[in-house]
């Protein structure tokens, strides 16, 4: 695909469409928007739109697609693969003022909103209601993101991921036309699922403006658990033999020893240092609840754990979840001057604790630094690479390290991400995994936006 | 769309590809092929073809495309809106020959079938490893069927539909290509969901001929209930309760007392004849199992439910749920010489009520005999409205009884199709659900199958 400049006459045709404090072409702004948390390279748009309703995205992208010129759409920048950066450059459209929560459902368990609500500000909304939004990928990311994204983390073990939790969208189309897929019923086998076509799809087929999450009852009761593990095959054999059990936890999360030792140092969190797993259990009864986490228990003594807690109050709950939420960030925090590069894969769950032996064994081969922590109970690991990434030859190591990783989930049967999408980093992948299934998803990409102004150089290579 | 006549060097061709007795156009074999379990008028196609393997099915579909010949795939025949007719002749591709289960990883919650497997043959294997799929039709389904219309059922509300509950397809497109989406990984942000865009799309995009499925342990302890109450509107405030209460039930069904009449005097069930939930409970202690049903009675007791009997056994569970099951059987048995149509909404939860009030309503003023049950606990109502179907006076009746009710559920934000897929009675409703994202399903079935010749008629008008 080329692209046409962006020109004077671009911007005073943009300038008409929206109000002129919501549309800048300023260094500081373009280069808020040149990077998310992810490693990859910085990369600067022509102007950055702050659009406030659906009709003003639709008049900006018709108009871009007239033009052929990029349009990348912009949350919060939490993203871990460089999902929105503005490759091409052209118009970036940041959702900030698209933050409204437009109707709690509660006799739904829906919410409709726009598309740059936070997610941890919306739940804190919802909570009123005692409701929540499961799907927690820990950065106060937007629900446009998500969306983009399938964002998903540590409560999809038992709810989902975002992709299961959207009933109904508003898109915007590459050509500027709307559409409103899905329905408010709790299941529907009438036409195309064109909803889960376009969550995870990084808005590369359609921007998302607005929609409507399935919410859930906020459990009466919950109980967190810690237990710590001679070695980090114990505590994996023991996330398999949990998820066997029909206990179905609320969260079950590995943390390799590095990771606890980092939490400690940075948090003073107090934890053993030793392979743990973070659990969660939630019951409409304390008596079903103690039942569960006895069973958890036992199961964590048939495979030698060393220690386990539970029965934390909501506070000490919370702080744990901080924690885990917090651990890249405290990774990098430990490592200063280091650059970071986090692995996202996800195997079937009776791969999962070869899959993070390879992975441990994988990075020490290579005699690179790494974290290993990961939402467990769906065989998704994380893998944090830190180093000098202006060393050239670490890189090399680096990258060598990572095709054999993900390489390795894939021919496993697993993905190359489980949560933070393809952006730019997972392309490479793409082959690989889906084979001719590309063929066809190269296909709807170019039916769908076939002048290709829909972020760009994601997903595909 | 116009299609080839289908001729003699077509058969000669095709019985190169199949050995002889896998391919027929015997009239007996043509009849059988016309018409499925819906009042939907027959149909007959040129040829039947029993494939049995992938590379089959492509160089017949190959073929197919190349000559302009439809190609409509059939399961078993127990669909209930003319999904699998061949309303523009051409080829049958029957799966009968294509019933293995390929593996059952059952480590994994994972099995691997043939689109031919039928789905209470496949759970009676799956059953001694402890597994189920757990989207149940009722009727002994064809997996190819199942994933062709989404099917649910009665376990539903708690599991999900079929659409919830594949991880990934073996696809034979409109070219005869054979493409594989989808992994084992129990999650994943790579790439757009193919999978989820061809299960319920009835054989219109792509043959699915493989697929694994997620499967779910068979719960150590249920709980199955009955309660009954004065009033049809007394159950479904009930329903919306239980569901809001975070029970989580595995079944929740509502009968009225036209439905439980029939049950009784077909099966001589004994049930008390007044408006009817079925309500299954599962739990992985007695205990917590004991509570949860104490609370679903206290909440049928606020709705002034006149009985409440819980704590029957396997024996007089399985009856229950058969019972169900054969519901639309008692009534055609119970009205010999009528003809019958069943509608398949389903609407927001807080609206179930109302639509099932809507419903009754509006078959009364039309002066038609009608029988209401359903999923109630997702929503997704059934109404059995029987009569004679070779009277044009009251097809009119029976038509705009449908037009209104199923126009009704829509408005309120419903579906025309809970689970019985659009087939050929519920195109008439595609645009007035869909609206503009109509359009995109036919460009994407424009560019999938741009000959037109996979199930031709179904879907779209």
């Amino acid at each position: 695909m080329t692209y046409q400049p962006f020109t004077d006459a671009d911007l005073r045709f943009l300038k008409g469409l929206v109000a002129g404090d919501r549309i800048s072409t300023g260094q500081s702004n373009l280069e808020i928007h040149s990077h998310d948390e992810s490693f990859h390279k910085s990369y600067f748009a022509d102007v950055v739109i702050w659009p406030e309703t659906t009709e003003e995205v639709s008049a900006v992208v018709a108009y871009a697609n007239k033009q052929k010129i990029p349009v990348t759409p912009w949350g919060v920048g939490t993203s871990l693969e460089g999902n929105p950066l503005p490759m091409f450059k052209g118009i970036v459209l940041d959702f900030d003022r698209m933050e409204k929560i437009l109707a709690i459902r509660a006799e739904d368990f829906h919410v409709d909103v726009q598309a740059g609500v936070k997610y941890q500000d919306m739940n804190k909304t919802l909570s009123r209601h005692g409701l929540f939004f499961a799907p927690d990928p820990g950065a106060n990311a937007t629900i446009g993101g998500m969306i983009g994204n399938n964002a998903s983390g540590v409560r999809t073990v038992k709810y989902g991921g975002t992709r299961d939790n959207v009933a109904k969208l508003t898109v915007v189309l590459a050509n500027g036309e709307v559409i409103h897929p899905g329905n408010w019923a709790q299941k529907s086998s009438s036409g195309y699922d064109l909803v889960h076509l376009i969550v995870g799809s990084e808005g590369t087929l359609g921007i998302v403006t607005e929609a409507t999450l399935k919410l859930a009852g906020i459990p009466e009761r919950f109980s967190a658990a810690v237990a710590t593990f001679p070695t980090v095959e114990q505590a994996t054999q023991t996330v398999y033999d949990i998820m066997g059990s029909g206990l179905g936890p609320a969260a079950l999360e590995l943390l390799d020893i590095s990771t606890v030792k980092v939490i400690n140092e940075e948090a003073d969190a107090g934890l053993k240092e030793a392979a743990t797993l973070f659990m969660e259990f939630t019951g409409t009864s304390e008596v079903a609840l103690k039942e569960d986490v006895r069973l958890a228990e036992m199961i964590c003594e048939d495979n030698e754990s060393n220690s386990f807690e539970s029965g934390v109050g909501r506070e000490a709950r919370n702080h744990l979840w901080e924690n885990r939420h917090k651990a890249y960030e405290y990774i990098k925090r430990n490592n200063p001057g280091l650059d970071f590069m986090i692995l996202d894969t996800a195997v079937p769950l009776s791969g999962y604790s070869e899959m993070v032996a390879y992975a441990v064994t994988t990075i020490e081969k290579y005699g690179i630094r790494g974290y290993a922590f990961g939402h467990a109970g769906d065989g998704n690991l994380h893998l944090v690479i830190a180093g000098d990434f202006s060393d050239t030859a670490f890189c090399k190591k680096r990258d060598e390290a990572n095709f054999e990783i993900v390489s390795h989930a894939i021919a496993m049967g697993g993905t190359a991400t489980g949560e933070h999408g393809v952006g730019i980093g997972k392309r490479k992948f793409m082959a690989l995994e889906h084979g001719e299934s590309l063929n066809l998803m190269k296909q709807i990409k170019r039916m769908m936006d076939p002048n290709g102004i829909l972020n760009p150089g994601k997903m595909f290579e």
